[in-house]
């Protein structure tokens, strides 16, 4: 049986991700927003660093009314968009619908599931370096990697059936423990994403600076400390991750991740479920990350001014 | 006896104090630096909430080497510039000069004492929102208390006359034990110099954010924590000292602190007497100050990016 697939935001992990299952030859409906009429017209375009591609041809839609129902959902929206889901969902889901949360933080599927209770839902930890750099173009700059975990799937097949679509189109893609993933993703995010904001930079930047390296370590082992207390009997994350992290970051392409980007458009950051929520689920386990705690008041500081002024 | 004093550095606080006491009709020896030909011809002027004064007549000098001996020597440099003291002191002593330094942080006193063994030290700690306005004009919006505390002074009767000569000039000065006063000058310090300079704002923009402040308390009851544990058996300061900091800035005009200045202007941050030492002292009485530290190195990732590119 061949998947019917839908994606919900056409950005930079959408599109990518999306993109690659497309030009693979599954069967790909998008949903746009404000690139739609050019995607309609000129289709997709992606500048990969594992070759580029252009999707002449694109099932592309600007409301999900008009869009069939599928096997199964990527959400790559931003997650300060979730809100929609309630909205945007019901008219794409049939009884066996799988809805993956292609997004960073905890707290996400809980919270879908809440205004979904019998929805199967899977999330997904995107490590990839990537952004939208035009009207129906996205560039890949490094990275790619696709780590899929089970949250409430009634049938665990057709997550690893997704799996197996997104390796044969060319995406590295593994079938993890969902909530240790989404912890070890955020050994990455919290970091980096909050201090390229405060310290209005690039990762590079921040890695040039030994103080600073020794500050983002801190808050990698904040981040390992408080998910080892959280999932303490059933996973555990070695502090040594926290080296890999930085290294893998020096060898990285010079970057802005995404709430960088948000931040220099001056859009709203994803500090709820990449910060407030982890630091809520350490405090439950008895951790104050107090340096995370610290970010995330800089962050908010920040957000206010540009948002509200 | 009339005591004859000298200023080293005449800024927002050395033309302020030492405008102070010409005012009052004391001899008061001002080196100056870039002002030097301006104060010389036109005086020093100090628009100040107290009343404006205009010094017409100044003893103004650019060497230290044409000053004469003095009994006083109020250092009022950036302490990012006392390594120029060891050049700048001998000139202005005699066997009895008392030296005070009017610099915020710890360990400013022990380091010059390293330079001048028999020297007679003390410290000034000065609750003021003042700022250089223009050539030879300091304006003085809010506060002025001094408290001053002796470090190795022989005679404890010249710090007292100098207190009473900053009485008799019309500011409020006291005598307290100069290493609880460094470090409950520091409660405030510490927050409020970084904070402004990491979000690149003022004091009341920060006091408007709820999460803010509460960071701002986290901090101050770090640094108390800190600093009662250093003084463990010789002082301690009360947890409820935080709430008086923040009830005083919220009340307090609109302030951009010296730190703040030094930013704007890419001069060199004072992190070392701030920053550093404080979290030396606590490190070695036990203590990790987690937030500090994090401000510390956003502080020198900050200052590295405008000195050195």
């Amino acid at each position: 049986m061949s998947l019917k697939y839908a994606v919900i935001g056409t950005g930079a992990i959408g599109g990518y991700y999306g993109g690659k299952l497309a030009n693979s030859g599954r069967e790909v409906h998008f949903l746009l927003h404000s690139d739609y009429g050019y995607v309609k017209q000129n289709g997709l375009k992606v500048d990969s660093v594992d070759g580029d591609f252009h999707l002449r041809s694109v099932l592309a839609y600007n409301k999900t009314v008009d869009m069939p129902k599928c096997d199964v959902v990527l959400v790559a929206l931003k997650s300060t968009n979730n809100k929609l889901l309630k909205e945007l969902l019901p008219p794409l889901l049939h009884k066996d619908t799988l809805v993956i949360l292609i997004q960073n933080g905890l707290g996400l599927e809980a919270d879908l599931q809440k205004d979904f209770p019998c929805l199967g839902i899977a999330g997904g930890l995107a490590f990839i370096c990537s952004g939208k750099t035009g009207e129906g173009h996205v560039g890949h700059f490094d990275g790619g990697r696709l780590n899929l975990g089970s949250y409430s799937c009634s049938d665990p097949k057709i997550l690893t059936q997704v799996c197996s679509d997104f390796v044969q189109a060319g995406v590295e893609a593994h079938i993890h423990e969902l909530e240790k993933a989404r912890w070890m993703k955020l050994v990455w995010n919290i970091p980096y994403n909050g201090m390229t904001v405060v310290m209005n930079t690039t990762t590079d930047s921040l890695m040039n600076n030994p103080a600073m390296v020794e500050l983002l370590h801190e808050i990698m082992l904040e981040v390992i400390r408080g998910a080892n207390l959280v999932g303490k009997g059933r996973f555990s994350i070695p502090e040594s991750y926290a080296d890999d992290m930085l290294e893998m970051t020096r060898r990285m392409t010079p970057y802005s991740p995404s709430m960088k980007l948000d931040f220099d458009f001056h859009r709203p950051l994803e500090t709820e479920y990449i910060y407030s929520r982890p630091v809520l689920q350490a405090r439950e386990a008895g951790y104050e990350m107090a340096r995370i705690i610290m970010l995330k008041s800089q962050l908010q500081f920040i957000e206010t001014r540009y948002l509200y002024t």
